[in-house]
């Protein structure tokens, strides 16, 4: 199919070039083909025109790492102690959940993050595998797919039993044969430095320079880890990872929060990629992602949603608002993370975090056609102008919901058009998942009631 | 006209009283006569039937400060130093707005708040009766109005030149005479300690004692309030409003975040309202809003939206969810300002400061028919359970982007209906807003440039 996108205002999100503000962009197959003046182009050219007045075309947004397998539980774990959160407050739910809840979440999450904008999803997940062939590839969506490695096999009191596992890592180099389109991005898994052995950190290490092929991680993410890593090694997590060899290029470490300035600023100068999750972590942690201090010392880094109860959405506009105000009173300035470095966080600098820079996260010729509209004519988006400046760039940060993106176009496909899905059932999805989500929550709540987090004072003192 | 709203869940949000999940509102004339189960209404007792299935029916929210005179500026002053923000980076364009432009920009950030579910507004404003008469009464919404009293006439470099004004004074005083009805609460307005003479600070606070009246006013803002305070009396704003006798508990505080810990303490036990505004508190001067620590005091509290530029909306769903997670990482504790207190800041909280709360804040039979419904079917909602808690309570928070209200009635009128303003052609006054935005941007591109703000400087760099 061809289709142009003609009368827009177009932010490219190269850098560097000031957005169109009388645009088009065309798209042959898979490709952009045209981006510039609505002048020159041509719509004779193209089998289907969209109007785009009012409109900012830009690139699709880069959810840099979500676990979509629990949005089943949106609203089940919040407002309780980090301690309690993984293991009290959502382990009860989480153990009552089967592989067909697991796929429902999973295709909620994806769902709800399109409507939003988002085209490409760095899946963290057991059996990646199940979900990239039965949500994201009929859902159209791009994906860049990391197979979880947990070789925890029993947990003592003071340390974790962990123990090589073989088959887990030929699961997840299952995907690099398997996935070689341009849909699928395979990554490798390992969950976190306190759940996988340093053999297999070792061995994924080699085989990833070899081959050449990248990494996401879980990094420093807290009080837990550090527990576990310092007993075990007598170190601390980054120290741990730059003795193996893993602080390269092909590392994308998600979260961060626990490591130490120093040890940011090295990560940053070795090259390692850093996603943050400000309102996973904000919410889950207290705590705002050290985005800002990596960028300052040359990293890339980008944004994800991490996972729904916690942070409560698959939303990018959300966490790019998210991000620039948590730093900006976290370092009290207001100047700080402004709307375009925002922007980036979601579009151009995710694609590079993710090494799919020469593919998606600006709007090029000669890049893949991921792209969305955001409708400037909601009412918490008007005016626009364009003289002196674009205000509808800062807008797009500190104005909107997510809720005014109407178009998604995901390699050259049409996925979403003026708000509703091309091809995707809604509402049957909805449906499938209000039931079996009454029923976890039923298998549950004795589980729930036993393990007593504080969501059940909270709900015994009436609040819920 | 008797309206229920029937199969639907209820947050009564009166504290104590469990969500109901399957109950019914009926509404006659301006006031709520039922709220219970389903069951126990008699829908033929009613003219209109509102289905109210998959969502949540709750009171309409109080947007305790609200200047909405600037929203035409939307997204034209923010990552600035906050030195900057009022008149280097906002003041160009605002000095170049016209009393029509005003009108029209208030009009913008009233229905803007109404989509999202605000039903009453504390408006601080010059003018206020203009915006009364042209905005509030036309468009039934219930306002709380402070006429703003600013006695500057002139700055010298180190000193504002106050004088005492009676001309102000009276047009404030005027508002308590003619606003008696339902919908219309007057305020006195004194704009801030450093704007106003202690002449009239002493005749406002005497008058408001005698007639029962109340007042709202901006309290110790920051820097450049501190600095004026300072040198004009050689003490803190809060130190000078208790010699003052102002700090009673007719007095609504907005902002209150340059007070110190023990002055906050002392407002909160004098029984002083507080304000908070996180989104443009947080944007324009990298700060969290002290509503934590006020409440923790013992003190009432309450949220804001500001103005559009620097906050960059006016939605209190927003706000809700900002001042949890602000307050959570400024805390370093992710069990603070949970869901249900962060609910209470927007609906009984806001009612209480405005000294409203005989009338509205709440759903109880007797109080004014103040409401709104939130759709719990959209994807970022889903899915909804009620056992073994009511799931719909956090997700109100932390998954809402407040486009999921779609039914707000006002002192029992409905004014919105399934996501449309009945009575008010929205289409229109977005044509109005474009237009007089360019006009206003064009005739003021001059004077900011001159003023040479940071913005200026991202506009040369090509960041807007």
């Amino acid at each position: 199919m061809s289709l142009a996108i003609v009368n827009t205002y177009i932010l490219t999100c190269k850098g560097g070039a000031p957005p169109i503000t009388n645009g088009a962009v065309g798209i042959e197959e898979n490709n952009i083909v045209f981006v510039g003046k609505n002048s020159e182009i041509d719509p004779n050219g193209y089998e289907r025109i969209i109007d785009g007045s009012g409109h900012v075309t830009m690139p699709g947004l880069v959810d840099a790492h979500i676990h979509t397998g629990l949005s089943l539980l949106r609203g089940a774990a919040q407002d309780v102690p980090e301690i309690e959160w993984m293991n009290k407050a959502l382990g009860p739910f989480a153990r009552h959940m089967n592989d067909e809840d697991h796929l429902a979440s999973s295709k909620l999450a994806v769902l709800e993050g399109m409507r939003a904008g988002t085209t490409t999803f760095a899946e963290f997940s057991r059996d990646v595998e199940h979900l990239i062939d039965e949500v994201y590839v009929p859902f159209k969506a791009r994906v860049a797919a990391a197979e979880t490695i947990n070789e925890i096999v029993g947990r003592k009191e003071e340390l974790y039993e962990l123990e090589p596992s073989k088959k887990s890592l030929k699961k997840n180099e299952r995907l690099f044969k398997k996935y070689q389109g341009d849909m699928v991005e395979p990554f490798y898994g390992p969950q976190a430095l306190d759940m996988v052995t340093q053999e297999t950190l070792r061995r994924i290490k080699e085989r990833a320079g070899v081959h050449h092929r990248k990494i996401q991680m879980h990094v420093a993410q807290g009080g837990r880890e550090r527990k576990q890593v310092e007993t075990r090694y007598g170190t601390s997590t980054v120290k741990k990872l730059d003795e193996l060899g893993l602080l390269k290029e092909n590392l994308v470490a998600a979260h961060c929060h626990g490591a130490v300035a120093e040890e940011r600023k090295m990560m940053a100068e070795k090259g390692v990629k850093m996603v943050g999750c400000p309102s996973s972590i904000g919410m889950i942690d207290g705590v705002v992602p050290p985005i800002k201090s990596f960028l300052d010392h040359g990293g890339k880094a980008a944004l994800g949603t991490d996972q729904t109860p916690g942070n409560g959405a698959h939303n990018l506009f959300r966490e790019m608002r998210t991000i620039s105000l948590l730093t900006k009173c976290e370092e009290k300035d207001p100047t700080v993370l402004p709307a375009w470095d925002a922007l980036n966080l979601a579009t151009k600098g995710g694609s590079e975090v993710l090494g799919l820079n020469h593919k998606i996260g600006t709007l090029e010729e000669g890049k893949k056609a991921d792209l969305i509209t955001v409708d400037l004519k909601k009412l918490n988006m008007t005016p626009t102008v364009t003289k002196p400046f674009k205000n509808f760039i800062p807008n797009l940060v500190y104005s909107s919901t997510g809720s005014e993106v109407d178009n998604v176009v995901i390699n050259g496909k049409l996925v979403m058009e003026n708000g509703e899905f091309v091809d995707i059932d809604e509402e049957a999805l909805k449906k499938e998942v209000e039931q079996r989500a009454q029923n976890v929550f039923k298998r549950a709540e004795e589980d729930w009631l036993e393990a007593d987090a504080h969501m059940v004072k909270y709900l015994k003192e009436g609040h819920i």
